[in-house]
């Protein structure tokens, strides 16, 4: 394991200890609802999203305990996706991460609860006064995440629009769609997480912008690069049904570039979201590391 | 029609119409989502919850324009738990208000997002910096909504607990179990309406506790009345199923008290609500009408 993923897994095992030691479950029945939401936070991940929500801030000396409740909102918010994503109504997944998606461990209520708990209380942290933020960098930060995630123009129109998306795999221009698509569905929250340690960090403009433009390169990188491991990724590693795409006549990078060209575009997205960093010079290594390691990433 | 009652109506015309102003639809497919929100949130209702929050922040000289964000964030998140609850998995609702549900009029996976979509609008409107208030006040605020709406002993919560209360319509001491549920499941939000105004205008403690009070009991009060209604009312006035309680062999207040009893009970609650706003004197007219009219509603 090189040096930078073996930074990335124990800060991983953290931030999990950290995360799940806020669930504390109420005594009551309704207890099953918190359980839901802890069995979904707790069932791993990269945790990417807090990672740079970590990095980034901390290039304006914004330690990882101020910045942690921003970065378990993320992760909250997150992990809601992925639970009202795996619904049968939705993609009507069985396995999330080699464990049963929420709906399946639980039931579909719980489950869709559960969702909506992740969701709420993810502006209940970060709107939780007590990591010695401003009222005003918190609400902010709030406002950012709401949009971000929303219905308009963020994560939720993504997904409104990729399970539209079949109707529109035959369509002249499918490009556009796709690039839409993955900008709402993934970017956004991506570029939340590097925004956020700007704005916790109180960034000037020009490092805000250079952490944006990084952050929109690595998100598209990403879903390319999770488009071809959905191709050629071992079920084993990915702890999910994998060809699903294909199966569900899904609009992918892959459909539409070929795997060589689609490799190629990531490799490039990659390489720019380096040159986006150059303002933070020798700072920002981890961040360097991070966009090599979701271009070679193989789960 | 009582003064009142028409005060309210032209409340509720006048909030709706700016309600339904800010669901501007994009223009790709992902409007489909935007459609189905501004679709649940134009059903209708009486807007019992932003006409309380406006009222209450009227006893503090706050303007209806200011208090209309925050009134438009508890309505967008009171539409997304019915959106949710009328889904198949929770109470399978066809109707609701006399109109097809939202997954009845679109689909479950558009419901499903429909009311993400608006619980996260929810948070966008609370802390938007566009009503001159201090973004601590609306980080105060938003960090309320969640905690009320949220899993650990909030809205969500008591939704858990209704939909395993089945489970414990057997139970030796019901009275506690049925409480809790209503406390939490409808009276969170209510009591969020009322304190929200307060913390809007900076109420001193002694008022906030009052309109705390007063909006507990009605809470319990309005929901003793749902249950009575759902025995006594008319299909055509309620615009839903009635009866649903006792073929879903649900946990009701009728069920525990009978009849007469419950309506001694929300009687008497509404007598304490009355008094909890002796503070006001003369100021909370209509915080007095509201309590009544929630007495004596027949839908």
């Amino acid at each position: 394991m090189s040096d930078f993923s073996s930074r990335l897994k124990t800060f991983s095992t953290e931030f999990n200890n950290k995360l799940l030691s806020l669930f504390d479950k109420p005594n009551g029945a309704e207890r099953q609802v918190v359980e839901a939401m802890a069995y979904s936070v707790g069932n791993g991940g990269k945790r990417l999203r807090p990672y740079l929500i970590t990095q980034t801030a901390q290039l304006f000396n914004i330690s990882p305990d101020q910045s942690f409740p921003v970065a378990a909102a993320l992760e909250c918010l997150h992990t809601y996706s992925l639970i009202h994503d795996d619904l049968p109504a939705m993609d009507n997944d069985d396995l999330r991460r080699g464990k049963p998606t929420c709906h399946k461990q639980f039931d579909e209520a719980t489950a869709i609860l559960a969702g909506d708990g992740l969701l709420t209380y993810a502006f209940e942290l970060i709107t939780s006064d007590n990591n010695n933020l401003s009222a005003a960098i918190r609400c902010r930060l709030a406002n950012m995440l709401a949009r971000g995630a929303g219905a308009f123009d963020g994560m939720i129109a993504g997904q409104m629009l990729d399970l539209l998306s079949e109707k529109n795999i035959n369509s002249q221009n499918p490009e556009p769609i796709i690039k839409h698509i993955e900008e709402m569905k993934t970017g956004r929250l991506l570029c939340f997480a590097c925004e956020a340690g700007a704005v916790l960090g109180n960034a000037p403009q020009d490092k805000y912008q250079a952490l944006s433009t990084y952050a929109r390169k690595i998100g598209i990188s990403f879903q390319i690069t999770d488009d071809i491991l959905d191709v050629e990724g071992s079920t084993e590693q990915m702890g999910k049904t994998l060809g699903k795409d294909a199966a569900q006549n899904k609009l992918t990078f892959v459909r539409l570039y070929g795997l060589s060209q689609a490799k190629a575009i990531a490799s490039q997205l990659i390489a720019e979201s380096h040159d986006a960093l150059s303002i933070f010079g020798a700072e920002a290594t981890d961040l360097h590391n991070l966009a090599d390691f979701i271009l070679s990433r193989q789960h």
